[in-house]
């Protein structure tokens, strides 16, 4: 029977290539898209960087595919497809990570760049940084071990359920064995990267972080986090000592019904200009996850509790702006492209916080939002729900040692010590096993308290458990390039306040995509916030952000 | 730059193997299920079967992946993602198609098949199956040019909203355009299948039909439907006449609240043994889609329409039937292999058919649902509700030109029409410009009057628009089948009716797991019925079905 399949390839079915042609070539369907020539599809004159965009594009559809995968698992997949989706995911991570691992690839890039080299006008400025970031990402996959970042998917989904199931239980024995199993796979993937730099005294941490920041310097970020740790600290007892002097907020009492919440929320996205055509907002029992697609951009926030409408709201204001930066970026022209991506978790985080925290806790924003929440939640005249209150509630600091329900002001410490004991893990100088040891101690010191139980702390990040090695400083980067952008924001639309009152994004939302969403990876953020804001990255704007908000 | 890649490829961070094996023997992580040793992963003597099995393995996690992505698809996507999905899932389909057109799979076949020859005490019945279907898999894909399956899946994709906007307005012209070139496609792909009997003088259209129904003849198609249809069209008149004696049954009125509905559906599906840890069901504005995997079954269910709940329960039965048989899978041994899959459209509507048909029609079981639709629709003594107008609604004969909405009866001339029609289509002889004329045409002839409108004609049905050109025979073979099967289980547990009365699915679930469900492809089709019946597929059982439930 074999034979026959050897004796009938040459045989008569084999039909004339004319015929695959005239197949492939048929009338357009009713409903399709006219297809514009775009830059991903574009023929560039080098042969060899069109190569490496077919592979990208595919690399890229693998991505978005991860994507919906992904969020099937958390939202919507029945349980008992536990074991096999997490082979699936897994096996999709194995199969991009062998397209990007292919040796062709090097030599395909380094033609393009002998190419962009000689013929420098052939290349235009989006070209260049799509190849710059296709020999990035080239290089975070070239030399890694197919099975590590196989294994890795695996666990990083596996270890969300994990983390939930040891946050419950308080079981840091399981929770041990898992984190002690993540280090080590994390250790030795960073130790093949093929990065620059690689000779930094913690080359592996800093190979970590760049997945998440593509170009991020350990340096820069410790030069940063030292000043503000310094300047932040001065100011905490001020700003206690200057909130005492206030009457506390008034707590919400009674029931918000999930429904208006949720209602609430996706008003609030759309004013803030989210596309619901190209996305859309979901509820889990999860923590909450951002990501997507510009086409599919599918916010999850955690289900709303009933207690308070702020939370939920908070959440769909983070994510909003998640979503908001992946609805803005190039989607035409580069879709799948490197260039056409997001420049990575510091911006993503700054674009996050700019709404939720930056705009999202101004006083006139409560303005706007104030008298709407007592008709949202039927509630005229209630004092919790007036402006000033809502304003109090959102701002008040305390010296929690919980992460997630930090405060603007106290939560860069809490970055700071997962920061801290993060590069100890990854570089080897401290053991999982001392971990909570050493988290305690430092909970002392940071916040003046020790946690009851390591629920309450080591646990309580899902982090480490999903494989997060190097992502916390990016939320304190972020908020710093969120305290900076908006600085420039409002030299060239001095009216936002006014604006906010009014509920009014229109501005802002067409700057953003201006200055950053639509940019994609044109430039590295370095010089993105350069380009826009005429400094470098720094901190004084959050400090004089944080004075003024909290001071005044 | 490049250089450094290379140079460093022989540097440093080139860890020692063993540091590679111990990140992946990571410490079990505490919810990871114990991995029993299953035949899909067990080493089998033959060292080229067993990588056929990892090869397969991976095409059976795409197919579920492919699955996944095309639920979501269909119910959850937001619309703005529409051309970039299409994209992708034709991507994945290119891909599992490349992994099956490999030309080393044609040498692992060729050893493995030598091996299975020279060492049959080696190869148990399964392994043989799963070989044989192997090799049946790879003769559908090893020739076909990639292209051609990456068009085809996103037509068939696209097919879905091309078929709902022509049926919208009724629009011929459009319609046409696409369907000429899903008929080349379709025509160009059969002409590269490798599978045997390729000297049929309808080649093509069995090549096609065989995706659908592996190893399925045209000739004993045509015996079988020959037969039937002359029989049936003899017993036409007589229950027409039979019911004309009889009262009309009596319509419903008034609203059945949809959730009242979805609520029903879930319940009875509980009862016929489906399993909700293990999929679910769903409500959508599409037709119906079947599918799915054992773990992951998600059936989907248009939005029941307000005026009845009988419509949005023969749907839910039916696709439970699909989904029954789907979750039944040897899915523990052979999870993605071949042999561990379904038998194809005939086996698997005929379990659909069996549940929605055959049982979810009889008295029996009208009269354990009638008391308890008068409570969940809160309608106590409500004279359409009665077990006898039920049984009367669902089981009343017409000669609807109209396939949705026909009844049990006269649903094969259907089916007869349509097979005829596409198998001109694929063979050529009829040319799709003259496919209105062939229709209204063969529909004076079938049913005695013309449809007034293309879209109550030729383009009522997606499943051209799909690609689905082979598919409608099944419907027909599988209600054979399922009355076949019927008879059978009759014999073995006589007190079904009873059971029935009292709403009681659980020795017929028993029987059809133990029969066909957990067979997988261990036998095909054909020898499969021979097992459990003792006889051929036949339309005998079919027609004393219909002369016992229409001519009593």
């Amino acid at each position: 029977m074999l034979k026959k399949i050897k004796t009938m390839t040459a045989g008569w079915w084999k039909k004339p290539q004319d015929r695959i042609e005239k197949a492939l070539n048929l009338p357009k369907p009713v409903k399709a898209v006219k297809s514009e020539p775009t830059k991903q599809y574009e023929a560039h004159i080098c042969p060899s960087y069109n190569e490496l965009k077919m592979v990208f594009r595919n690399v890229g559809r693998m991505s978005a595919i991860i994507e919906t995968m992904g969020r099937d698992f958390l939202t919507a997949m029945p349980q008992g497809a536990y074991v096999s989706r997490l082979g699936q995911i897994a096996f999709l991570y194995r199969r991009q990570h062998e397209d990007l691992a292919e040796p062709k690839l090097v030599n395909f890039l380094s033609d393009a760049k002998t190419h962009a080299h000689d013929n420098p006008n052939d290349w235009d400025e989006w070209d260049k940084a799509n190849l710059r970031e296709i020999e990035a990402t080239i290089r975070h996959h070239i030399n890694v071990p197919a099975e590590l970042i196989e294994k890795r998917a695996r666990l990083a989904y596996e270890g969300r359920h994990v983390h939930r199931d040891v946050l419950k239980n308080n079981d840091w024995e399981q929770g041990q064995i898992f984190l002690e199993g993540m280090v080590e796979l994390h250790q030795r993937i960073a130790d093949y990267k093929n990065l620059e730099d690689n000779d930094h005294p913690e080359a592996r941490y800093q190979a970590l972080m760049r997945e998440f920041m593509p170009g991020a310097r350990l340096d820069t970020m410790d030069t940063l986090f030292k000043g503000y740790k310094s300047e932040v600290e001065t100011l905490i007892p001020q700003i206690l000592a200057a909130q005492s002097a206030r009457p506390n907020p008034m707590q919400m009492t009674g029931v918000f019904s999930g429904k208006s919440q949720f209602w609430l929320n996706k008003a609030l996205l759309k004013k803030t200009g989210f596309d619901f055509e190209r996305g859309g907002l979901y509820e889990t029992g999860h923590n909450p996850v951002e990501g997507g697609t510009p086409d599919d951009t599918r916010l999850v926030i955690k289900t709303a509790k009933i207690g308070t409408f702020l939370d939920s709201m908070k959440s769909a204001l983070h994510e909003g702006g998640h979503g908001l930066y992946i609805q803005g970026l190039p989607r035409r022209q580069w879709r799948y492209q490197p260039v056409g991506q997001d420049l990575g978790a510091v911006v993503h985080e700054s674009q996050a916080l700019l709404i939720e925290m930056i705009l999202g806790r101004k006083r006139e924003f409560f303005d706007y939002l104030a008298p709407r929440a007592e008709g949202v939640f039927q509630r005229f005249d209630d004092p919790a729900l007036t402006s000033e209150n809502l304003w109090r509630l959102k701002n008040h600091v305390g010296k929690s040692i919980d992460r997630k329900s930090a405060d603007e002001v106290t939560y860069f410490l809490h970055v700071h010590m997962r920061t801290q004991i993060e590069r100890k893990l990854i570089s080897g100088e401290l053991k999982v096993k001392d971990l909570p040891d050493a988290w305690n101690q430092m909970s002392k010191e940071y916040f003046g308290k020790k946690p009851k139980t390591n629920a309450e702390g080591c646990l309580q990040d899902v982090h480490w458990f999903v494989g997060k090695f190097g992502y916390f400083p990016s939320y304190a980067l972020g908020h710093m390039m969120a305290a900076q952008l908006y600085d420039a924001m409002l030299r060239d639309i001095p009216h936002i306040p006014t604006q906010l009152r009014e509920g009014e994004f229109g501005d802002i939302h067409i700057w953003l995509n201006n200055k950053i969403y639509q940019k994609g990876r044109l430039q590295r953020t370095d010089d993105l916030i350069r380009t826009i804001t005429g400094e470098e990255l720094s901190y004084k704007a959050l400090i004089r952000h944080i004075k003024n908000r909290y001071l005044n």
